[in-house]
């Protein structure tokens, strides 16, 4: 797509620290990390949102994904870390292509969301388990 | 695995309010959702985490992911979801049994990180990207 970042990292039209490269799949380091080696997996074949790429490609993806992120943890040292990835620039998307976050934690690095789990009463659930179940294709 | 609460739930011996269900992969509302329609998405087999998955399995619970984050969407209106996949304790991992969030979000939520990403420079960066090239296997 013309005006993608991403899709001009994948062309190699912009630099970027790669850190795995196959037919579909790109890996390279976050330019903003939010930890050190907090890295970037991503479709080749430009697709806005999770929901928008076929299981295969995502397939490849999240394979890729595991592996990478091993070599992440291994290299830094870490002590566990998070798979991240937005839908929509509400949820934190600021690239409208497809990408999934591993962000290397360490034990007491304080980082955390400010989201606040709720409890909730079985007639709620209930009623969305119904509503959720009816909405899957 | 005998004291996890997951297995538990997938032997059925734990209620849940299950959504979708398949040989290997089985989606629940969480019981303290960040954000209404929160549900979880838990590979059946007992594996800590995501780099313990088979790719396979992996395939199969991103698959069901997809289409399930799909049936949230539609049944909650959200205007966005993070998926979000914890390792380990310090990244906020409560029950060690693999399992990927599914979190509904709307505009103007306010919900988000305390995360600060920062900028990185270029020495950091290439040393980082050999480092994890180098331990990825």
């Amino acid at each position: 797509m013309a005006d993608c970042i991403f899709c001009k990292i994948v062309e190699g039209k912009i630099p970027a620290a790669k850190v795995s490269e196959s037919e579909n799949v790109i890996a390279f380091l976050d330019i903003n990390p939010i930890s050190s080696g907090h890295t970037l997996v991503v479709s080749k074949e430009h697709f806005e949102l999770l929901v928008d790429v076929p299981d295969k490609l995502l397939g490849d993806i999240i394979a890729v994904t595991r592996r990478v992120a091993k070599g992440v943890m291994k290299a830094t040292g870490s002590d566990g870390f998070n798979l991240l990835q937005n839908n929509h620039r509400c949820a934190g998307q600021s690239i409208p292509h497809v990408h999934f976050h591993i962000i290397p934690r360490k034990i007491g690095d304080h980082s955390w969301f400010n989201w606040k789990p709720k409890s909730s009463n079985g007639q709620e659930i209930e009623t969305l388990r119904d509503a959720i179940k009816g909405n899957i294709l």
